[in-house]
């Protein structure tokens, strides 16, 4: 055990074994979001203050940024319409069953199913089977009524819309990218073809390190004003002036997997460009006013009024959970044929599995990436979105099974809630077959 | 006619007389958001973006900004709730009969109450009577969902707010702002009480001329972040920061009425210690969570997450005749008793009208101002809420009427659009009674 001081609590540490070795934890109770007084008072005291600058870090910080990011920066709204909420039935008695659920963890550890949404920062999770909801669980102090940014399941969000588009007609996948956006064409991204886009196997000059802080996600962070730019910064403020500038990778397009969050921002170009809509627009007209969602969710913008495609929706749990229930059910939620069965299908299927293992994410083994989508090609067909910092959605077909998660852990890579989330859903899967 | 240019639309411009001087406006019919392709395109061309360093200006930006605002700056939520919407109740058949209502404007000219409407640049409005909608009215272009900015009409909500507060005791109209706001103890607020702070006659060193930019005012909206801050800029970059900063002015408290923003950013500060609630959740709390409204409205924020308590409260225009219906009914409205009756009664009171004179606005003949409203004391006992650049609620109990508008006037001063709205309200009230 190692002490560390945050905020001025001494906080009791733990180590956990993560991809990128031995990183060293808060203990999670040490950081509860009602226990941080952050952002309270009129102002804030100096350490209790966040902004626009430190919503990332230090932690724990993100504990309170996360559920408010539209408090930091620009956002369009993404309304849910005028129809009435679709009130998600529930199953009784479930809780109890499934916090004391027990699986072998990382490094064979033993643990209950609590102590995987403890450990892991879960800030809200809700379960769901064959359309009721068996388990739900905030943090105490997130307002479970207030949007909670997605990160990277806006890309699936996306990407389910790119295949709904692809399933219209309305979007050629083997048609160049430039040919949609000419900006594009003497960038890395000349010669890739839409479905190259959807499935990251175009090469472009771009590495996506969150853990290096030389690593050009920097770059796209400050092209879409996720942090302000320092004094000294001479690059692009905004993505549609950032993108063209992207240079070509060395390998050739359709190759190799590399997760690369700036082909999200360029698929919501296209589709920008497709359908004439903005991409909160976008989500709005064909997904989210379909829902029976309870909240308004929203996109947040650049400088320059562009969304962040590839991270940038916030959504509450609840309206999370009503968007996966829609993709388990190929598209036929709340008296809605939201998008068409075959794009479920086309998803599920999957992509070159060879291909995936050029990213070395060995915490998800045997797993493809499809259309903006994680599948993991287990004997269930389960699927999943994710965001960093533990966001996800994980669709088990086969048990008729929904997990979301929303979390605030101070790690940003998959690789730290992986190999606790894989299990977990084994175990989870086993208890209601 | 005078010609300009400006969006590459060659305008038809109107001399108007305004309080300033003759100034030049754009022919409304030019200036219509449907024909502006404003932030259209993606990008949008470069004479079509928008930024947070336009919102404001060039004209005819507003149109499109002002209802928008959130896609420029940080906001925080102020939600609808749980409820249902109250649908308010409509009274057929009267919308010629107010569009073609005629009166004397400015200068003796002979107008319709459709042309007063169009001449001042309205995005909306809507007239009730007796609780039920006879006028409501869309700039086409303008989507009645999205919440437009409120500009100083905020005031009001925060005044009333206050007033409520003090009707339960919990605020003294007596005591010194310092007492509740130690940081002011070196500031133009020292030895001024609340109840000077409401109605605007604390002196402090501070100047509002929105069509100075050496104004004082401006300093306020960097403080703000209304606008991005010059590279030179080595003033305060929050509220909190500011408003300490703000000097003593030359006369004693208490005596003349001078309108300054900055009054209501420190009553903010005030209902924040006092109630421990942001200004966003006390308003959400106390009022629009009990309206039955029908969009979420949301409060812009500074740098540090404070809100502009004298300037950024968002709302939709048929929410802001709920609020204004309420107002009109002494609280009682959608089944609550939102604020008591005696809060109404204090502000229609009003205040000194001698005092009033200091201000030096001869557009509003016979007005106070009493705890952040304007009260006309004419006959019909009519009371008002403003916002710069043609933002409005009117209220007259005798013919139990109600307009609301919101707009995008070329021109901030309510001295443009005073000289339109008394003669029309006049009239309005005259065929209604």
């Amino acid at each position: 055990m190692i002490k560390s001081t945050i905020l001025g609590v001494t906080l009791a540490s733990v180590l956990i074994s993560g991809q990128a070795g031995a990183v060293e934890l808060p203990d999670p109770a040490s950081v509860r979001t009602d226990r941080l007084q952050l952002m309270q008072g009129f102002p804030p005291a100096a350490d209790r203050q966040i902004t626009q600058a430190s919503f990332m870090r230090p932690y724990p910080n993100p504990r309170w940024s996360f559920h408010h990011a539209r408090e930091f920066f620009p956002s369009r709204r993404v309304a849910r319409g005028n129809e009435g909420v679709y009130v998600l039935p529930r199953a009784e008695g479930q809780e109890q069953r499934i916090a004391g659920l027990t699986f072998t963890g990382p490094e064979g550890r033993e643990m209950t199913f609590q102590q995987y949404l403890d450990e892991t920062y879960v800030d809200g999770v809700l379960i769901m089977q064959h359309g009721k909801v068996l388990f739900e669980q905030y943090q105490p102090g997130v307002d479970e009524s207030e949007p909670h940014i997605l990160w990277s399941v806006t890309k699936s969000v996306v990407g389910l819309l790119a295949t709904q588009l692809i399933a219209e007609g309305a979007l050629d996948p083997e048609a160049l990218v430039t040919s949609y956006v000419p900006e594009l064409a003497e960038s890395g991204w000349k010669g890739a073809t839409v479905q190259q886009v959807l499935n990251m196997t175009a090469d472009i000059d771009y590495s996506e390190v969150y853990a290096d802080r030389n690593s050009d996600v920097v770059k796209y962070s400050l092209a879409a004003g996720m942090a302000p730019a320092p004094q000294d910064y001479a690059g692009a403020r905004d993505l549609y002036s950032y993108l063209p500038t992207i240079g070509a990778g060395p390998d050739e397009h359709g190759v190799a997997f590399r997760y690369r969050t700036t082909h999200t921002e360029v698929l919501g170009w296209i589709l920008r460009r497709v359908t004439g809509l903005s991409t909160a627009a976008l989500i709005e007209q064909r997904i989210w006013s379909k829902l029976g969602a309870e909240q308004d969710g929203y996109m947040l913008l650049d400088a320059k009024g562009a969304e962040w495609a590839g991270a940038g929706f916030n959504v509450t749990l609840r309206d999370l959970a009503r968007f996966a229930e829609m993709v388990r059910l190929e598209g036929k939620f709340n008296g809605h044929q939201v998008v068409s069965p075959e794009v479920i299908r086309t998803i599920r299927e999957g992509a070159d599995r060879e291909a995936f293992k050029a990213a070395g994410r060995d915490y998800q083994p045997g797993y493809s990436y499809r259309n903006q989508w994680w599948i993991s090609h287990n004997p269930d067909g389960a699927f999943e979105a994710m965001g960093v910092h533990g966001q996800m959605i994980h669709i088990n077909p086969a048990v008729g099974l929904v997990m979301v998660r929303l979390s605030s852990h101070p790690i940003a890579s998959s690789g730290q809630t992986m190999p606790y989330t894989i299990p977990a859903m084994a175990a989870l899967a086993d208890l209601l077959r």
